[in-house]
């Protein structure tokens, strides 16, 4: 089997057009944002939308549960779809909805989205008290379960303390470090080789406020980053994490930075003069720009095993061991 | 392999002894009750308590998904348990829940509980205008992912509609012929067979309101009905739902009844003299008397093939071709 093309990270405004643009880009696997802000009830009601895409365009994308999915994706020619959430409001103040959660097929939740959560401090807030009492606990019943903890959007001292405690490697989906842009959700080195150390993933962001030089980031700029990342962290525990934002309106990007919690209007990682989504690199507008950033990486000087690791085999590695209960 | 042993509808208040119980009357896998008039949040805390159960008792029980988890359940000493809603409720008004429900192992639902659901009717309305506009999706919908409709509560011109709209074979998983003893949780000839005659299975109840002579009813009484129904219905389409509520506080019973449609206080198959639940018939108190019922059987001069079938067999060939996607 070859390596399969993997993006840990999308949150498309999905149409059968969108879904058609992912097999013309060649991609395998795919983890979707199922819930920002939503409760409990709210994110079910994205699952079913979910599972009714999943009825209506069977030849195109299947739901993805276990690692052997992509490969069953491959085999049929489909697209296999992940589940994840960026922030643990889905499971409200009940441990309990942890596995419920695993059950609907979720597969990843951010601890934090930004702010304090009932679990861990987000990057956005002037203090980081690590991991709460319950934190602590739902991190415990994620390892049990097999739902991976993902510190994307949380401070550093939470990140270091759910790597310490978590008892399999964790994933940091979306990110980029900061010695290559200082940016408030690009991660530091020090929390980059505590995660990767035991086994953690780091999936590389192409949100453009991730990048250096925005909007403007050459690929070959990605790519040098990604070769440095490389040599300090191992290859074999990078991937990518697009965070492809595609077709959304604005109004998406006001509800992810603003939920129901601030009735100022906050801008996240944008300004009142840029509020909306930043446009995309001219190399990665959409799924169909898949084999560019493949050949991008070959020419930054990796092997041809490290490129089909980092597109997508590394992270296939990493579900194979994520997604189960606990050994 | 055996036949198993399978209970097709129990409502026991379970505990650590009520499992125990399970496995010395070598009960193979039941089939349980999560609502009665729960909504879809509240349905979900009865799902977590279960997975806490399974979480505890791992020795003793499973969760069931697949009729293959049956013979897992028999290779390891455990009961496999199969999750079932006694109403429709907590779909609530949202065919898409219907998906996210088998996702979270519920493979029987009743369309009605007595009174008029959103679906279908049910067997205490005064007047049964049989399956609604959602409720000829309901049912399509389930025959889709994999989801028995049950028609245990609901009046005749709605379970015979059932019938006829389903593209797959449907339950009565806990009710007797009413020609044995009339009551108005019975079910009338012509439903038995309609029900039976493409395939659809009777659980016999052993709840002393559907009992010739109530909770004095004796085992032979019981077994001869049996036998007759086994030469109307054919003994392949027969199998056991005692609907043993044991160990439930009057409350309980309160709570099915009524839920929170009512003011004034129903007393359903009791009375106000006799408004608990009914002392069960002295053989068959728990899941310790399986072999009772079993050695019963042996005696109303069925084969042992024929008794294999009503203890289990025929509802593991029924749980083969209906929990997975329609083909």
């Amino acid at each position: 089997m070859r390596a399969p093309v993997i993006d840990n990270l999308q949150y498309v405004n999905w149409s059968e057009e969108a879904f058609l643009q992912l097999r013309e880009g060649g991609v395998d696997a795919i983890h979707v944002t199922i819930a920002y802000h939503e409760s409990f009830r709210e994110a079910v009601l994205n699952v079913s939308q979910w599972n009714r895409w999943f009825e209506q365009y069977p030849h195109l994308i299947m739901r993805g549960a276990t690692a052997a999915d992509v490969a069953r994706a491959m085999e049929t020619g489909r697209t296999a779809v992940f589940f994840g959430f960026q922030n643990p409001s889905p499971i409200e103040d009940d441990i309990g909805l942890i596995e419920v959660w695993h059950q609907l097929g979720i597969r990843f939740m951010q601890l934090t989205y930004n702010n304090q959560s009932l679990l861990a401090t987000g990057c956005y807030e002037a203090e980081d008290t690590g991991l709460t009492r319950f934190g602590k606990q739902a991190v415990a019943e994620m390892n049990r379960v097999g739902m991976v903890v993902d510190m994307s959007h949380s401070a550093d001292r939470s990140t270091l303390e759910a790597i310490d405690h978590s008892t399999r490697p964790i994933a940091i989906t979306h990110a980029n470090p900061d010695w290559w842009h200082p940016a408030l959700r690009n991660k530091s080195d020090e929390v980059l080789r505590a995660l990767t150390s035991n086994g953690g993933m780091l999936g590389f962001s192409i949100y453009p406020h991730h990048l250096k030089d925005g909007s403007a980031c050459s690929l070959q700029s990605f790519c040098e980053m990604v070769a440095e990342a490389a040599s300090r962290y191992g290859a074999e525990n990078l991937g990518i994490g697009s965070d492809l934002c595609q077709d959304q309106p604005d109004s998406v990007v006001t509800w992810m930075r603003n939920g129901r919690w601030s009735k100022e209007l906050d801008y996240g990682e944008g300004s009142a003069t840029a509020a909306g989504f930043p446009p995309q690199p001219d190399w990665f507008r959409d799924n169909r720009d898949m084999p560019t950033l493949t050949r991008g990486l070959h020419g930054a000087g990796f092997s041809a095993q490290e490129v089909a690791g980092i597109m997508g085999g590394n992270w296939l590695r990493f579900y194979e061991r994520s997604f189960g209960p606990a050994a």
